[in-house]
């Protein structure tokens, strides 16, 4: 036990929570890892201990007393909210809301030409119901007045989690954090339980519609702001670029003019049978499952399905959960299923998905044309191989 | 004169408005007419001239004296405003927001396979700056209670075109229709001018982000509903069908089933030099230019231009032109160019344009996969053939 305790002195990783056998592991140190394949379309709201990890540095361990949340702003109160305040002086939402890393899926993007960042499979992208208040009673609760808003532009945010200089931080546009239909909130239930170690405890904010990154855990302070936050993960990370820049050519001048991602384009996955496996197939008949999601709120509209490398097309059933925001809007992912015909005789068999959104934006085909030096949102069509056997 | 009125008296369409002779028209009655390839790009705000007509019907010719809108929905106040009342009641806003038929670009696709409804190469769009008064303020002051929606879910429209039995008709979310940053207007300016006749004099709703179809003109009543509008253009038309329905197979119920339009995904178009025309090239350089535009404010991140089929891409300028709205969200479209390298010895020429929006939707490759049995929202690249003679 002592020598368990000296060794946590040193090493600022010490002290991690206990984490679920099955996750995949991708890094160790910040820990990185997956919900592996065949859950992920198993459940709508992916168990708490299954639910991928990205974390950026060590994971603060934080007792519901010492907490604190800081809200501040040019002209509003600042303000410091322990978790019972958090509780008490605000109404309670939940949203089902997909966090989803923007490096899903870079592990494709690399095999095609190398892009820098962890191997992330399918997997880096869960779906929890989230409960607590909205960032915007908060917000309006330390003074914001929306009607005169100026020059301000962002919400900017920090966690409790940091390096040797600075705090994890990130911001969002001012108007996505304090609009009504937005559904913004500051979570302290995951599921229904207090928020586990590994996913923000006691807070993080939830951004639905948004790249995970902007969804802070372990939320130390909200601050209204001219300015995106001026942290390394929103400045020098977490941003688009175009096909033609990579890391020979690339400069300073590019990183600081490239946009910082926000909402997240349609995707999907085809996540069982686990893809790279052998597979049974009875009757000429495979059932397939997978996951699609949209940003912004625009849900599901259609996930196609082709084992003729895209030549006909089959249209899947879709599980889309419970829907628990008034908005209307759909943070959510929607698990899909089909029973696809594998014509006999053939010996190898790709499964395609697709979806469309509903602002009727598609995936693209191939992956070249949204190919980026940081490997960030591929949403290229997934694509699965099986080897089959007839029975 | 005494002819002409007894031809008007017989012909529903005998009493149409002057149009500018250089509109390239796609039918006649009712009277549709896209903005010629080569003005697309030459203005931020299409002139009103030149903007594209798609009328459904005889365009209604209403004097100011006699105009009413009417508002209405359950537990409101049942109104009738005057355009005096509109122009005195509420707040002034203007938007930058453009207008793009569902089938824009529908004639690429049904030259892949044959598709039905009007021909529209890529004019079906244009952009202008609308000034009117907030729909939300409106439907306020008509007694809506946002806060106690109820089962009510859409906002519907009519307008004072008509066939013999109903007048023409479509519907939006009731979300967009009040959300603070939604900024749908019911407009009486374009551009500054009283809007045209053929654009809806004297007020058309402006939905910003959504399908043309729903941006009603000559607008008669709005009405807060539980159901979407019942009229053919929500419930049979402006809807989308996977790429497996065709008119041998599709069936009412598939009709019932599909979507209807709201939100547009991203797109662009090179309108300059006009397509398949011959072009001369100095030094091996050629200037290309276009739009691109995405639905739902996302904006336009990028666009990218490449001259060898796709193998290479090189970062166009875009053009964004003035902000209008505190939203944030783009409702405009970009216009972009980009100076070109054509490889000396080329005799002909395909340029690629694609756009990534706000929210890292890019297009398609091809078509095939969205192609849909009506045609709609082709958004797949464009490509823009020449013939070449170097100098
Ligand atoms: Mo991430
Ligand atoms: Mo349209």
């Amino acid at each position: 036990e002592d020598r368990k305790a000296a060794a946590a002195s040193d090493d600022p990783y010490g002290n991690e929570p206990e984490r679920h056998p099955a996750l995949k592991l991708n890094s160790a140190k910040p820990f990185n890892a997956e919900t592996p394949s065949t859950f992920l379309a198993e459940n709508y709201h992916t168990p708490n201990a299954l639910f991928f990890v990205r974390n950026h540095l060590p994971a603060p361990d934080i007792k519901e007393k010492d907490y604190v949340l800081e809200i501040e702003g040019p002209g509003m109160k600042g303000m410091k909210l322990s978790l019972q305040d958090l509780r008490t002086k605000f109404k309670h939402y939940s949203v089902s809301s997909v966090v989803q890393c923007a490096g899903n899926r870079r592990f494709e993007m690399s095999e095609q030409k190398k892009v820098k960042g962890l191997g992330w499979d399918t997997g880096a992208i869960s779906n929890a119901e989230w409960t607590g208040v909205r960032l915007r009673d908060v917000l309006l609760y330390a003074g914001l007045d929306e009607e005169n808003l100026g020059e301000l532009r962002h919400c900017q945010f920090e966690g409790y989690d940091r390096d040797a200089t600075a705090p994890y931080g990130s911001s969002i546009p001012l108007r996505k954090a304090i609009d009504r239909y937005g559904d913004c909130i500051l979570a302290f239930k995951m599921n229904g339980e207090p928020i586990p170690r590994d996913h923000g405890y006691p807070v993080r904010v939830i951004v639905p519609g948004v790249v995970g990154a902007r969804n802070v855990k372990w939320l130390a302070k909200v601050s209204v702001a001219k300015e995106e936050s001026p942290s390394f993960w929103q400045q020098k990370d977490y941003k688009t670029f175009p096909p033609n820049l990579n890391w020979d050519n690339v400069t300073d001048k590019e990183f600081q003019k490239a946009e910082s991602i926000q909402e997240l384009p349609v995707t999907s996955a085809v996540t069982e049978p686990k893809p790279r496996t052998a597979v049974t197939v009875e009757d000429g008949k495979m059932v397939v499952k997978g996951y699609a999601y949209s940003g912004g709120g625009r849900g599901i509209a259609r996930v196609d399905v082709s084992c003729d490398g895209g030549q006909t097309w089959q249209v899947a059933n879709l599980n889309k959960g419970p829907k628990t925001v008034e908005s209307g809007r759909e943070w959510g992912w929607s698990l899909w299923s089909a029973e696809i015909q594998v014509p006999t005789g053939l010996k190898e068999v790709e499964v395609i998905c697709k979806a469309t959104d509903g602002s009727a934006n598609v995936q693209p085909e191939e992956m070249m044309p949204i190919w980026n030096l940081r490997g960030l949102l591929n949403n290229a069509w997934h694509r699965a191989k099986y080897t089959v056997k007839h029975e």
